[in-house]
């Protein structure tokens, strides 16, 4: 046989997503006053698996993991950064990409993960742009393919060396026969506003488009003689820099390692546990309400750093989720509880509000706010089970309406209770641009104006009579009911399930980003498992090897 | 081995998809006054392939392009009715849903193309009912599952008989590991807005919502006893007939038989030709502008009837489209032409505006609307080539702007030109509820606003100064650069050309129409390709027979 198969990625697994820059291998981030500059030197072989090297800056999981935390911290760490240069080290290439060897290599699940993944990445350089006043600038110095122009497009501004040769391009459709599905093909349409016809004849060439014709076809800002380039990017990023809102100046405070137990079946955080039961294919997801004293003021947040519970909480249940998509892929089931005093949820809910426009508890309102979206972009069953001694309150209530149902036991004391707090109504919104109460409740404004009017806690048949939960089982029918859901659900396909679960949690209005994980993924997905991609003849199999892909022509 | 193959479905190819009432083998189609039933009674011996049985009043392609057929001449032929009743005559059944049997012989391209024509004739259902004031209620007078709920998800209302039996059911994802993609899982949530999480337990639920919960849920507008349904049938239809704002009576005109001139290589009607290059994989479409006299008011346009170009020309068009989705899948690139005199385009399009309130005008606008929006949901790709002697004007000229691409020859003398009418900036809306033309120039208001104000025709260097056209190759260039652009066209992965086309195409806002076809059918595909459906032993491949399915358990 002519065609020899690709040699197989090994299992990465588990894959562990906490770093820090000082052990950053793929990526610089250098701070000098207001202007960060974060720059791409990947190395080649230090990939998550020896089984591929990753040339020309292309990327792998790993690579994106320090992305994501770079941005992460310099919005925690380092609110004198106004304006981020994303970079490269090395010399006439920006970027070429995802690495084409670990794709051809992986299983259809990882790279769905790993494109959910770099997404989201990719999405919180925007929001950090939007909601942070954290601009961005790409500066392409060289090669700019596929992926590497694609982070480029998360940026605000992108600025590209003109030195005859360095171009941006979107080959994937032409030479591997997938999509340039990291957000590229919506971002070029909706974001930069490029013709849809030019989008079309730029996603299909090879060499892309570059000086002249790629400013006025708005794929970048400005090209620059490489002469000129790099005093260019400084002047531009300084620009920028003073149009953010940040503090002129620190301290910002420290992201620790959070430092969870890990045992086979079991990851445990300070205010987040995530159990397994491999065989039943469920998880409980557990997080508990603060205790004690809490900060109440911005001072004795910033104080209290990392460990005021808002944020700690909120980040051990990013971690746990980015745990549990990529390293427990037959988890279909997650049961969430909370546990706890109610009221101090809505203490600190209430104290975020008042002082939401304190540059650190902005930045907690919207990391909450993004891991709320992890968990509606997680392709697991939620259920939420509100029992009494649990803290559904606020912040914590998003939970039970992020979930794809909440059941409430109806005990005869009611003493067990759900309550809203003001995130509910405001802050906390979804990828669809709205609340979840708001996409609850699609169209019903009498309904929210009711909520927001009611005070005090809802027992459970307030609950239920609201809308608030599922469903409200007595105490008579609440161990079988709940079981007998679970069971249920783990016995149905989980590629339905996911299907199922991506169409109904986002009903109302669509934006760019949910029409990215909507359209551009469902049809990279799609892409993803066509023979004329993955099959041995398909052209992300064949490409750079010997011989030419071989398609199937029916159009679909 | 236990499990034996389904057997295979015989090709059905070429597909017809022009009928008649006269002609129908799976509705009935009754007219009394303002109100029209039509009743499904699908004959089970008549499918499009002897190899499955049409139980239980299941549908292919064959009931639906009835259906379909049904719905345009009811708003043609039949202006002086404003209500549909859609009911079922056999006995506690309403409608069991697309046939199994059926999907499980299917070829993926043949299940993809099932699914988006039953799609579009819904959305035309609702169309009717926006635009044409042409009411639909669905009488659920028993079963009701999966396909049959998303057709009665189609109309204005769902009345279901309370007989302690009947229900609606979505109960694809537990039966067959598939989704309710006919626009269930949008509908339920984005139009009758059933709550998310009820809509989650619903969809899970293979017997289905019955009785008060299915109207508590928003399921169903209202169930009615064994022995009031109809006359409560009747009593709604009527009342719904009365916020119509459709003529009070007649006449209608009559849609004749199209007649095209099939042979082996092409399709010729009166205005529209289509041809194949089987080799190069590629088709030539072109239209004709309209020659001679042309009506030019209300009484002229009802005497011209079918026999008007505006209407011809676009169910010619229509039918094309269709015929080349389902029968000629290789064909992957289609270069669109138009031939004749541009202002004649131009004087229909006017009259066409100025009488946009007649019943019958209204009724042509909406059906170039709906034709235009075929193409921008045909999987295929289209090149607009603009020549000396065509017809870019208008109406027409949105088949330009509907193409992937246009190239425009830039001739020497500049008799070459392209034309815009009143319709390109206002009533041929696209499936995201905007124009084309807005579309294309996305947030640039001053842009449409130059449009607006410019006077007279655009010549190729206008029109590319414009951007209303891709390219404006001069004479040299031409030959090579169309003949190019086809043939590199022609050696891309037709997946990954219609991932990119089904994500260019749609820039801007999304509505439920898009989110059907963008989310809900982009993961129907995905579904429609993994084992855990299709494989040896996935769900839709092994329903009704012995055994149970056997799924890979990892989520993606």
């Amino acid at each position: 046989m002519a065609h020899t198969d690709p040699p197989p990625v090994t299992p990465v697994a588990p894959v562990i997503f906490e770093t820090s820059p000082d052990t950053y291998r793929h990526w610089k981030l250098q701070i000098d006053a207001a202007v960060a500059t974060l720059s791409m030197d990947v190395r080649e072989d230090a990939g998550l698996s020896p089984d591929y090297r990753l040339k020309l800056n292309s990327y792998d999981l790993g690579v994106d993991i320090e992305l994501a935390d770079a941005v992460q911290r310099l919005r925690f760490e380092h609110p004198e950064v106004h304006a981020v240069i994303v970079a490269s080290l090395k010399e006439r290439i920006f970027c070429a990409g995802a690495n084409i060897m670990m794709l051809r290599g992986s299983t259809h699940a990882w790279k769905v993960n790993f494109c959910k993944f770099t997404n989201e990445t990719r999405l919180a350089i925007e929001d950090a742009s939007q909601h942070s006043g954290l601009k961005f600038l790409a500066a392409l110095n060289g090669i700019c393919a596929g992926g590497g122009y694609e982070l480029a497009l998360a940026c605000d501004e992108i600025v590209l060396v003109d030195d005859g040769n360095s171009a941006v391009s979107l080959p994937e459709a032409p030479l591997l026969g997938v999509l340039p599905g990291t957000g590229g093909l919506t971002r070029v349409v909706d974001k930069r506003r490029v013709r849809r016809d030019l989008a079309d004849f730029f996603s299909t060439l090879v060499e892309g488009v570059k000086g002249k014709r790629a400013v006025e076809w708005k794929l970048v800002d400005a090209v620059y003689p490489t002469s000129q380039f790099k005093a260019a990017v400084q002047t531009r990023a300084r620009a920028l820099a003073k149009i953010s809102d940040r503090p002129e100046s620190g301290p910002g405070i420290t992201l620790n390692p959070l430092n969870p137990t890990v045992t086979p079946s079991s990851l445990t955080y300070s205010a987040v546990s995530l159990t397994y039961n491999r065989e039943k294919r469920t998880a409980e997801l557990t997080v508990q309400a603060p205790s004690g004293p809490q900060p109440s003021t911005p001072d004795e947040i910033l104080k209290a750093g990392d460990q005021f519970w808002a944020l700690r909480a909120f980040r051990e249940l990013d971690d746990a989720l980015l745990r549990l998509r990529v390293n427990e892929p037959e988890i279909g089931t997650v049961v969430i509880r909370t546990e706890g005093d109610p009221h101090a949820v809505l203490a600190i809910d209430e104290t975020l509000v008042k002082y939401r426009k304190d540059w650190l508890v902005r930045e907690i309102i919207h990391f909450m706010k993004r891991t709320l979206k992890r968990v509606d972009l997680t392709s697991r069953t939620f259920f939420a089970f509100i029992e009494p001694g649990s803290a559904f309150a606020g912040s914590l209530f998003e939970l039970a309406l992020a979930a794809d149902r909440s059941y409430m036991l109806h005990d005869d004391k009611k003493t067990n209770v759900v309550a809203l707090s003001q995130l509910n109504f405001d802050l906390l919104l979804m990828s669809n641009g709205i609340t979840r109460l708001r996409t609850r409740f699609l169209g019903d404004d009498m309904k929210l104006a009711e909520l927001i009017a009611h005070e005090g806690p809802f027992n459970a048949a307030e609950a239920e009579e609201a809308g608030l939960v599922t469903f409200a089982p007595d105490e008579i029918d609440w161990d079988d009911e709940v079981r007998l859901a679970v069971e249920a659900r783990a016995a149905f396909s989980p590629d339905a399930l996911t299907g199922l679960e991506a169409n109904l949690r986002f009903a109302g209005p669509e934006t760019m980003e949910t029409k990215i994980f909507g359209r551009l993924t469902a049809w990279q997905n799609w892409i993803f498992q066509r023979p004329n991609a993955v099959g041995e003849k398909g052209a992300l199999q064949v490409y750079g090897q010997q011989g030419r892909p071989e398609f199937d022509w029916k159009r679909t």
